[in-house]
């Protein structure tokens, strides 16, 4: 991209081949994975703005073909999926990326390329915000409002991992029962139920300690009176647009805090980032971790693949195949 | 009280003198202070909704006259001020008031009566805010919108008591010098002055840490650019009436949080508060601490002096004077 704007300022274009730097490792794209923050970052609205001329995206998976100097943990061949860092212009999406060593993950047996490139942004996003910021025990109820989204299906499963109870929430009541298959225990649908009502009632009245909530806007006060003490509540990612309404009096009564929350504030801290790779493994190799994608897309449509990302239709992860010949 | 609305529901009404069960003290009332949350609480817009009919306050100072069984620390004669605890109905505002030992402190030497119940709610609140809350050090610089608040000058009494640095805000530039008497090491006037740029300016880009915020609504936007790293908002006080509101994409670029405030939630943690009450007492007697008390009312204009409050134009605490023969 060389502009700020929508998914059409995307495009293909050949450039030369760069030398991997030190520390850094180049490998060769079998696909990458769409996150919606990528939508943010292309129009300018992300936390991280981009430094035009920029590529784009965070999450690929490949053959490593180069490393630079100090390398030690990767060599040409090993397959390897990209874990999301703070970049403002090394985008992964293209036939090659070049990515620092400690933000590459070998890929484990049994996932695929297209699950491999769609499980670090959803499991680290919520690894981080459930269990290192939030604590998460087996005794609390979490709510994952919009829980059908990547990130949202990625915290169920993180929830049940952990031993604790999710209650998630959909517009959609036709996307409950998936919801339900997803390791959600509980599906509040917010066009029909009372959210309150409904959390009071799943809980016996003890509220969720902790909320995943990307919605922002009002939606906080329809729940707000079903916490329980000392409550967290996770704002991420931004979806309604506007600003995280926050009712201070509710607020207070249950000591409760509003933790605006990004995964890019935990993977640049070391003992954070292999805590959470060892998890993520641990769960990718065992199967309680098990990315869902919705949809496969060719290379030369990623613009319809965003495209078909805002469409809000899909449930799990967007995903673009490169090249069929790497592996 | 014996209903719910603006300051005219207060009533002057004989009852029965109550004896002081056990653990709580009873005392002749010299004089008591105004909150704002006791404009809340009579109007039900309270955290802490009254049980009708309900006497209101918090803050009272006088002289015991009555102890009920197990009592250890207070005996008839000694001069007390009350800490404001959580009640739904037991204010001290009258001219006898009975309060739990542990929420009663002996009114130091060099303190009048008037100061002495003008002291607890302003001193407590923002030293567990910036204190226990916020971990305040030398080295942050602390913003305090709406400074001119009692609330807000105890504040600024408490951040030079630790050293740091207190930036002040005020609607109105004739407050502007009498904030910096206060304690203020400087002082924006948000009528005039860009919040976000004074605050780059004087903090040399570095930001503040600390935010002791009671305005709400739009103006954490007005310097939510000039966080420092890990910045902590506590709103509290609710003065707007209003929601919260809170910009997610640069709070999380800062990594700060948000947490709503009340002294209600630290009180009766009997640790925080033998901290506190011993904070508050050495402030008193060094002078580094000393409440500034606006203006007195009698104590059958108790309504007038709630009228007052709403002017919005005092500066400090408004105190009832109940009776001169205490003491």
């Amino acid at each position: 991209m060389d502009r700020i704007g929508d998914p059409e300022v995307l495009q293909l274009v050949d450039v030369d081949l760069e030398a991997p730097g030190p520390g850094e490792v180049r490998f060769q794209v079998a696909s990458f994975a769409l996150n919606r923050a990528d939508l943010l970052f292309m129009r300018g609205q992300h936390y991280t703005l981009p430094v035009l001329p920029a590529r784009i995206g965070s999450e690929a998976t490949g053959v490593v073909d180069a490393v630079g100097s100090g390398v030690s943990q990767f060599k040409p061949g090993d397959r390897v999926s990209s874990i999301p860092f703070h970049t403002t212009r090394h985008g992964v999406q293209g036939e090659y990326a070049i990515v620092p060593e400690e933000f590459l993950v070998a890929w484990p047996d049994g996932v695929d390329a297209h699950e491999g490139c769609s499980a670090w942004m959803q499991y680290l996003t919520a690894y981080f915000a459930l269990v290192e910021v939030g604590r998460m025990t087996e005794d609390d109820y979490v709510l994952v409002p919009a829980a059908s989204s990547s990130a949202g299906l990625g915290a169920l499963q993180i929830i049940k991992m952990y031993g604790a109870t999710a209650i998630a929430t959909s517009r959609n009541y036709k996307k409950k029962a998936r919801l339900l298959e997803s390791g959600a225990d509980h599906v509040i649908v917010t066009d029909s139920d009372n959210v309150r009502d409904s959390i009071m009632e799943i809980t016996g009245g003890k509220g969720v300690r902790l909320s995943f909530d990307p919605i922002g806007g009002d939606f906080l006060a329809s729940y707000v009176d079903a916490l329980d003490q000392d409550a967290i509540i996770l704002p991420y990612g931004l979806l309604s647009g506007d600003d995280f309404k926050v009712p201070v009096a509710p607020m207070v009564r249950k000591s409760a805090i509003v933790h605006p929350f990004s995964m890019f504030n935990h993977v640049n801290k070391p003992d954070q980032l292999a805590r959470g790779k060892d998890v993520v493994l641990q769960g990718l190799r065992s199967g309680k971790l098990r990315p869902h994608v919705d949809r496969i897309f060719p290379f030369d449509d990623t613009v319809g693949a965003y495209n078909y990302m805002e469409s809000n239709v899909q449930m799990g992860k967007i995903v673009v195949e490169v090249s069929k010949d790497v592996f």
